[in-house]
């Protein structure tokens, strides 16, 4: 039991010790060049090699944070779920005859230096937190494409091949290279208003309400970050000095108070 | 008598019921849902039936609301102008042979959804606050435009397919891809320079100009969401500050007469 | 010379009068409804006709002002030696065999809406004021886009058509072309680097620098905005929060000498 | 050993007279236009002559400043690192047969503008000093373009031509063509989706994740400068009032104090 409880305590040892996040981190970088090196010289045994040793000690490092900090210490950082996932997927699939799926897992292995390297963790963790400030204009966004893809698809249909307006999906994505500028007059606006002059409305109308909406969503994203970050200071100091202020005043009206007491003693 | 205000009253309890809006903004979506699987799916019985059910709901809604708040009181909030127009529209249209328009007003029913969902309207809201502070800008846009384009429609007239710069509308066309940097040198510049070499100076300045003008709007944009909510409360406070400091000054002048008065008192 | 004294005083009276600007903006926007239509309508003589009308009041409007407000008065205001230019080209090039020369003057009569709206006005004012903050990052813009066109008309002028680097004034163009991102990639780029590898580092570099200096042109913009307006009036206010802090400690000062005075009196 | 002393002495009076900088940076624009030229007309005899004078002039410019600051005071400027490797490099290959390089070496010398003139010279410091606070954000890119570029090359490898996505650094430029929003549908994934259904999810995630990273990137360029430059300012004028406000109240304490004293006078 004793000997059960030092094993422990030797893993979690080694979990915190300061040296240990660096070399998982060498470790990832390390596993990135194998992938690199792999996508270059493919069917070297000796990446092969390295890469399954990298394997394994992922599965390691993932035994002995399990066993220093406990099953539930180690899943109250949300990021470790997905290490977990990412880990587990690595070895179900590990020499497998899927061999797409098997270097998909691979590759999806490098997005485990997010967690491991604050910095990253920083902007993912702040994207995140942004998302509920944008939810209104990512929903007008998703109404606004849907209710242009269904027109598309309805009266555009047959105008342009059918990997353009063919269906309400196809219409999506036809939208989508509108709204980043990608050749939407020479390829997709300029056809079909040769053949339904009316469709300068519809593309026109989408080009100034898709940017707007855009700009909208860069100026929400600004001042999100403007807003939580200096405000909330800013607004403490004011809140002091007003606090100080009234302070100041109850000093004026107790000297006050005794210069009057002076001037008129009780006799 | 009594008999109708009882109907009229129960009406009303319906339209303010909590659960009623949650209602039609879920017969909204399901509206959007079978519009998108008859644009899969084409002359689904199952399908046609359904769309006529969420019609007759919507006339419903529109009947219960106006009969509970009164037309007034209905058209009280503006947005419901427009809600009354598509929907006396999907009536007007019902079974109609004009099979084209009736799809249109089918697929406008979802911007209905805007005015029922409180996070939506509130951008469409701001979005129309912020016109009066870019009329300026969007005049000057329309001004550059059209000085570009009756240039280019008198003198690229000739060079470029008509569909460029062959009448004043086409070459507002033109000049919309061009701003927006869709093929503006492949497609339109390079083919009028072989022809008309000054005209690198057209394209040139309309470029430069055109970005300058659009900087200006998404700084207008910007400035007028930050101004109006910060600069505000921010004023306020330096107010409060500066009153605060007159009342001490005051406190402090009524002291120093005390004091005065006892140094030389009246003997 | 009472007569002419008269004469002038009436046309003062005309300029300086409160509807007169506006007819001149309404004779503007006619003379672009006017030149629109021609453009459409090409040799009608009605249309002929009301421009040469245009030209006319437009001459009128000139002789009210310089002879109502002076010589010195009228170019007082810098806009004024636009119009002036414009009218008198008009005039110059009335009626003269170079029909298109004479067509650009018509289109940049145009331009005269500019100084009468005021709201166009102020934008074009602001962005001239912008400027001179912008000077440095401009001169940094035009020694990037000079060295790139020098080294990129050096060793690319034999890999593609000679419109693209085939000179200094070409590439400069095809960088422009870069720079907004138009096809750099599919024109411009993969050509060159099929031909000369390392092409890619050029190309690659000035898309990243260019990127960032037009971030940092719009920062500047941004910031000289928010700088111009906000800042003067937060500083004036810390100014009067400073000197008023300073008089309430002069207040004190006194108090307290008053105070000792009489502590200890001069016996 | 005097001789010397004053020989020295000179060189320092000459490099920093006032106008010594104005007409190094004169013959550098000279050097400019001299390589502009020399971009139109070749091989030109008195136009080579003039680049050999710059040159040295160049050497003689780097003579006076190491000679008169000292070889330690030269290199206390980083910037003259840069200019002293320049003008070696330009006598090195002075008359060398590499005529490529030459003139590469010829065109880096406009470089030396830009610690010539403070306005270039301040945006780039800024540039650097906000290196820093964007090394997350370019760690993200970084790692985000590396796996979508292993996915492509693992996947799309056979489906477009080579220099797409057939090897690690040709999927690298393409993501950036991508990113930059060039062509990406009609050129890359189009042909690419037409062939694997499932690539759509692969261009859709990667253009919404970098328009995202590269908006952050935006903002947190603004906001390091609107933080640097405005907040420290603010922080010492509200530290300022702070300090101002607990001396006003040490000076009622005394007050105070004097009152009370007073009132029970020790006896």
């Amino acid at each position: 039991m004793t000997d059960k409880q030092t094993f422990r305590g030797r893993m979690k040892h080694i979990a915190l010790h300061p040296s240990f996040q660096p070399v998982i981190i060498g470790i990832i970088i390390l596993n990135g060049l194998v992938i690199v090196a792999e996508s270059y010289i493919q069917g070297n045994d000796w990446l092969l090699l390295l890469d399954t040793i990298i394997v394994w000690i992922f599965v390691a490092e993932l035994a002995i944070k399990m066993i220093g900090l406990g099953v539930r210490g180690y899943f109250r950082d949300p990021w470790n779920y997905f290490d977990f996932t990412i880990v587990v997927l690595s070895l179900a699939f590990y020499n497998t005859p899927m061999v797409s799926v098997l270097r998909l897992i691979r590759v999806l292995r490098l997005i485990r230096m997010i967690p491991a390297i604050p910095a990253l963790r920083k902007i993912i963790d702040s994207l995140v937190r942004s998302i509920p400030a944008l939810t209104g204009i990512m929903g007008l966004t998703a109404l606004i494409f849907s209710i242009y893809a269904i027109i598309g698809t309805t009266f555009f249909r047959d105008v342009l091949p059918y990997e353009f307006f063919g269906s309400f999906h196809h219409s999506l994505f036809t939208l989508l290279q509108v709204v980043t500028f990608e050749s939407w007059a020479s390829q997709v606006a300029r056809p079909v208003i040769a053949e339904i002059p009316w469709a300068w409305f519809y593309f026109v109308t989408f080009i100034v309400i898709g940017a707007l909406v855009i700009l909208n969503l860069v100026v929400a994203v600004i001042l999100d970050y403007l807003g939580h970050e200096n405000e909330e200071v800013h607004q403490e100091q004011m809140e002091r000095l007003f606090q100080e202020n009234r302070e100041l005043k109850e000093d004026l009206k107790e000297i006050k108070s005794m210069l009057r007491e002076r001037n008129n003693p009780p006799s």
